[in-house]
Order: C-alpha cells, then structure tokens, then sequence
C-alpha cells in the first residue's frame, strides 16, 4: 500500500483503463489532478530551512569550460549494438540503435543505426559526382558544390530496415532486447532537394517510369524506383538533424525515400539512371524479396507497415512488485501519421489508450506512454498502432498466416514483453 | 549569359520577386515548372553508355565496418566557437553554434551552443538530488530514477542566450559571421516532466507566486521565474534529441522555459524553491538586465522577440558576379511560430517572401530560403520575420531607439550582410 504525498490512500484512487495494472494517464501527470500522485518522491526530512542535503563535491569547484565538439556524460554512454557482419562480404553489416535507452522521437546521429554491404566508403565530395541519365532529355552530373544551391526540405522521418524484427517471424530469441529485435529503426530531421526537382532538370522523357539508384560504396548498391515515387517526396538528402549527412548514412549524399525500406534510400548516391522497367539488381534479387510459403517471392514490397514497440519495460530490464511504471515507446508508419497506440498488460485480452506525448508527423516515429502498476502476477505487455489511413498494427499469428515463415522482411507483428512471477522481462511468444 | 539544361536562355525567364535579384522560388525548385533551371549541373559529356566518369578508389575496395557510436566525415568537422572566458570566472564562457554550416532546423547535441558561468560539472546522477520546497504542502527530494518513471512530453524548441546578436547593438565587428555574432541560438528536440507535475504533487500554498531554480554548478546559478510560467509549459528537461541531456546542456537535468532568455532554463537544476516574490539572485541583478541610457534597468526581460537571420551567404563569404544563390537562415520567435520571413537585397528597400522549408512549429526554429542572383553591384541582404501574434522583427535602429546602446541583451535586429563589388559577404550597419 502507498501513500501519497499528502497521505492519501492511492489504490482507492486508482483510475484503471485495462486490466492488469494499466492506469489512466492522470497518474504520471500530476498528483493534484485526482490526489493521487506517484509518491515516487521522497517527502524531505524536516521542514525548511532545514533540509539536510550534503552538498556534492560538483558544486564545489569550477569545472571544465567550453569545447568544440560536445561530450556524452561518463555516465550515459549509450551505444549501437553490430550484428550479423558476414566474413564473406567485409566491412558489411548492420548496428542498432539503443531504442530502450532512448526517449523523445529523434535519434542522435551517432547512434543511429547503420546498414551497409561492403562498409562505408570514405568519400571526398570534391570527388563525388552524382549523374543523372537515362531516359532523360539531358544527361547531367552534378557536384556536391552545386547541389548546396538548390531549394531544400526539411522533413522529420523514420527510417526502418525492411529486416528489422525479422527474428520475430521464426520464433526463438528470449534474450532479445528492444535493441537487438528492434533496433533497426531510426529517425532524424532529414534535409534535401526534392528529387523532382533534378529530375525535371534532366527533363523527363515520355516512356520513364522507374529510375536506378546506384551507390558509390564497394557493394555497388543498386534498387528500382518507381518514378511516381520519385516525383512525390523522395529527396536527395545532404543533411541530418542539421549537420551534414553521416558516413554510414551516405556521406555526402544519400536518397531517401520517406516511408519506404531502408535499402532503397540508397547511400553515396552516384548515379540515377531514368528507366522503362526495373533493373533487377542484385540486391533487389537476392535480397529484399519476401518469399512466401509456395517459394514464390513478393517483390518491390516498399513501403513499411504501421508498427509499435514497447522500448520500457522490455526485454532483460526488471520490475519490481507493487511499483508504478510510465510504460513507454515508439510507434511508426509508412502509410502517414500515427492516430492511436494502445496498450494491454494482459497479452492482448484488453486495451488502454496511451498517450502520444510528441508531436505526430507524417511517416515519424511518435512517443507514447501509460502508466502500468505491476500487481506481482505474470503479465504480457503490448501495443499496438493505429495509422492515419486505419491500418491496425497486427498480431504475430495475423502476420505469419498472411506471409509465412520463410520471409525475413516487413515484419510490423506487435511485440510481446512478458513479465514473470520474479518480474523479469523477456521476449515471449503468445 | 546562363544557358538552361534544354538551352533556353535564363535571363529572359527569372522572375523577380524584389529588386536586387531577388528571384521566384521557382528558379530553385526546379526547371521544368518555369523552363529555367538553374542550370548548375553540367551536361555529361557523350551520351550513355559513354558516360565518362573515373571510378573512384572508395568505390573499389570495401571500407570499415560498423562502430558503436558513429563519427563525423573527416571532410565535415563542424565545430562550435569559443568565446569571452574570463580568468575570474574559472571554465565559465560560451561556444557558438557553425549556424552558417548547418542546415534544417535541428542542432546536434555536439554542436549545441553553451554557456556556464563556473563550468560545466560532473554529475554522476546516482547523487544528484532535485529539491521541490518553499510555499508547498509537502517539500519533496527526487531522485533521477525517480524522475524516469514521470509521464514526460517531447518538443522541439528553440533556446537562445540573451546576450545573442549583443555586439550589434554597438556595432563593430565587420568580420564577424553567422556564428561569431548570433551563434548563441540552438534548436533541439527537448524530453522532460511537465513542471506543473512535480509542483502539483508537493502541493502549492495559495501565497505561492514564483519559483527560484538553482542549479548544482559551482556558480550556483539560480533564476527566479513566474508561477504562470512554471505551470504552464516548462519542462524539466532530461533528455535532449533522444539522448540523456548532454554535460554542458545541465546532465543530468535542467529546466526548460520555452521561448524564454536562455539563462532561465536553469542547468544541472537541483533545487526548486515556491517563493512569494522573485529572490534577486546575483544572476538576475549582476547580469541579465537591461540598462536603459537612463541607467535604470529593465529586470525580468523573459521572452525572446521574433528574430531571423541570413545563415548563407553570410560574414566571411563570397559570392560570384552572376552566380544564382540559395539565400537560406533561420528564423524563431518565443511568442508563438514564425508565420513570414521576407527577404531583402537592397538593404530593405525592397522584400520578397521567402520560402519556408521546414515545418513550422510553436517555439522553434524555420528554415527559410530564396534564390538571388549577384549582379556584382554592391548589395545588403537582410532578412525580417513575423511570427504567429503578429510581431515583425524591428530594424536595428528601432531597438536602438527603444533601450539606447548599453544594453547587451535580448537584441532581435535585423543584420545586414554587406556584398561589395569583389564579392566579399560583411557584417555591414546600414
């Protein structure tokens, strides 16, 4: 039983929204709002003046003064998780980002994560070229100088491996964390030309109807676009959150195609070639297809699902009995903005709606948050997101009797956290 | 004379928007729409398959790998700008945002500006302890962990030292830049508790008219800030662009009063004290008022005023005789969102309406852009926004009209970049 601060009796008070815990949000807002708070305060011992606090040996001299290049904390030193580098294909692989460490919707570029087939290539601008040809009236190369000069968008978005929670599908994994299941996924304020607006330059010839993007790293990164995606809001980007785009991210240049797979904005963007019919490159071959039970594959499956994730409490951190938690995370879509996440602590039975505490825009992560109290039982933790055109984020079997086991790609299947008797959180299957 | 990539000739197609050069922002965005490009990409040279271009050494051999945390380009190392230290004020000082060098509307965390008055300390936040007592019901202690369990809520605001663009108003400094003379503004995506929360939960007496914030630095820094503000949109921060708040920014927790003169927002915040009346900390006595000709001083200045500024082309830049420019630079205002920014190259005579390229929020930075074509006579660009309540930012002759030339804070004027005939980019007084 807890008191709050000023002695109320809180499980009187409890708003319940759901079953096993799940509260109304007025819980975390504020103690005032219905006279019971969290009380995860400390009452302070004694009145003023008479608040007994040693002062810390911080505020007791100066400490250092201004950099060029700001620091983390020695004390939040979060970091990309690598997985999967192949010997076969060097420098190749892939690093997640620490989503349960993360609040807010934004991911610092240093800890967003990276794919790549053959490493990151160190590329000079001086020496770059980005050429557009094909089915175009003019054939044009540009320079990185030169693209500065044009108009530019600045978009907040998302951006997902189209593997990302591929583990899901064939089951296993109980020691996965939100980084290592789910870390594929990132999101930055993305800034660049419209790729209308070069491809225009060029002049577009009647019968265009895809380009081919190919990047200038070892691997040769090749995929078919359609044009109409093209001419919507595909961008050139050159900056992110600010600054120039990232080494791993594409340095000096990178295609980024909102909403879409990863692999198709493709990095170190050297050539766009205007064209009738697809390609078929490689990687648009032997990868990035979702085969189906009967061994026939989808293909140019671009855009990404309506997803969420629970980022706390989740896989390997712990909770403790009788203890009030701001269940949190992310939810997504490629299809819009996200309209409603809702949250079960009971493995699906019943739902509450959380709260989306950042602002939603169009095809970018949003944060959400309910407040949960664990009773000690075993609980399944949930979410699941709504988009703008009402896509409904579905369950894992949902996911599995539509395409399958085989396919290792476009898994949006909500996650279950569950919660055991000690409350130890793990990636369960229900 | 400037041929079109489909050899249409430019000079008989540019619309001008204002004199000077000023363009339609159609000449950036593309050449199909008006039939005039910019033109600045060149033709390739043969057409496919004889498109001539060398392959480059990074595109032959496959490069690193993934890394933990990720670095810059080594041909991007954007760095903040050091300034005023003061031998009496051990590792207090400020360092300034490359606002020339970066684009959208985000800063990165390592690019933030800063400014501290004894330096920046190092918090381990397992003994750091935040204080809520004064007129309340209940003093409270919290702890860090404590604080993670509180609903918190995500914006991206802008933050600005009051002392920003202060050189202006004595003028001087003809070789200043975009960073040396306003880099003291920052854009971030700022994570935190409702501060009506934790005031709410220790319970606010009816006398209870301010708050007195003091931070756990060596200089002690504390503000004495409204109630009203308190209660209504100020956070305590504890995460910054998805990540723990950096060292300089306040780690592990600072306060955030949106739209308000940097120095409020109370860094490495530990105390919070509900007070009657405003406390008269040094720090809102010695410093952040503004004195008048008259030598009174104005005290409890908060808000910022609705403020823009031409980021490129800007000091220490050059420009070339008949070159097409992407005037771009940001714009903010603490009163609401910025609604126009105008954009001038004769020195205010005449104005054209910039494009707004990013979005448009409460309290944050816009990014704004228009082309212009340098004639190579002498120009002054300037730009000028108005924000959501109807404010226009002031010439740098009406703020001195209204608070004289000792003042050194909350100066929103508009700056005038001078081009003379050998295409150098000043900091000019017009």
């Amino acid at each position: 039983m807890t008191k709050s601060s000023k002695g109320q009796n809180i499980e009187l008070d409890l708003d319940r929204v759901a079953a096993n815990g799940l509260l109304s949000r007025r819980h975390l807002l504020s103690a005032a709002l219905g006279g019971a708070g969290l009380a995860m305060a400390r009452p302070v011992i004694g009145q003023e003046p008479g608040i007994n606090l040693e002062i810390p040996a911080w505020s007791k001299t100066p400490g250092p003064g201004t950099s060029p290049y700001g620091n983390r904390s020695a004390h939040a030193q979060l970091e990309r998780q690598s997985g999967f580098g192949n010997p076969l294909y060097p420098g190749g692989g892939a690093s997640r980002s620490p989503l349960q460490h993360l609040q807010g919707t934004i991911t610092p570029n240093s800890l967003h994560f990276e794919r790549h087939h053959a490493g990151i290539p160190a590329i000079d601008p001086a020496g770059h070229k980005l050429v557009i040809h094909g089915l175009v009236h003019q054939p044009l190369v540009f320079d990185y100088e030169d693209l500065l000069k044009y108009q530019m968008v600045s978009k907040i978005y998302f951006l997902e491996c189209s593997g990302n929670s591929g583990a899901l599908l064939y089951g296993g994994n109980p020691d996965g964390t939100a980084q290592s299941l789910h870390g594929l996924v990132s999101c930055a304020e993305w800034t660049g030309i419209p790729l209308s607006a070069l491809l225009e330059e060029a002049g577009l010839l009647p019968e265009a109807r895809w380009i081919a993007a190919v990047g200038a790293d070892a691997a040769s990164m090749g995929r078919s676009i359609p044009l109409d995606k093209a001419m919507d809001d595909s961008l050139l980007a050159l900056f992110q959150n600010g600054e120039p785009v990232r080494p791993e991210q594409g340095y000096p240049m990178r295609l980024f195609n909102p909403g879409w797979e990863g692999n198709t904005s493709v990095k170190w963007l050297t050539q766009i070639k205007v064209t009738r019919n697809p390609l078929q490159f490689r990687d648009e071959t032997s990868k990035y297809t979702d085969t189906l039970p009967d061994r026939t594959s989808l293909q140019f499956t671009f855009p990404m699902d309506v997803k969420s994730l629970i980022t706390s409490p989740s896989g390997q951190m712990r909770v403790t009995q009788g203890d009030i938690y701001r269940v949190t995370g992310i939810a997504w879509s490629g299809a819009g903005s996200i309209r409603r996440v809702e949250v079960s602590a009971d493995g699906g039975q019943t739902w509450g709606d959380a709260l989306i505490e950042s602002q939603q825009l169009d095809k970018a992560l949003v944060r959400f948050s309910i407040p949960w109290k664990w009773n000690g039982a075993p609980a399944v933790l949930q979410s699941r997101a709504t988009d703008s055109a009402g896509n409904v984020q579905p369950t894992r079997d949902a996911v599995i009797a539509a395409k399958g086991t085989i396919n290792r790609y476009h898994n949006p299947c909500i996650q279950s956290w569950g919660v055991n008797t000690a409350g130890e959180v793990t990636n369960v299957y229900v």
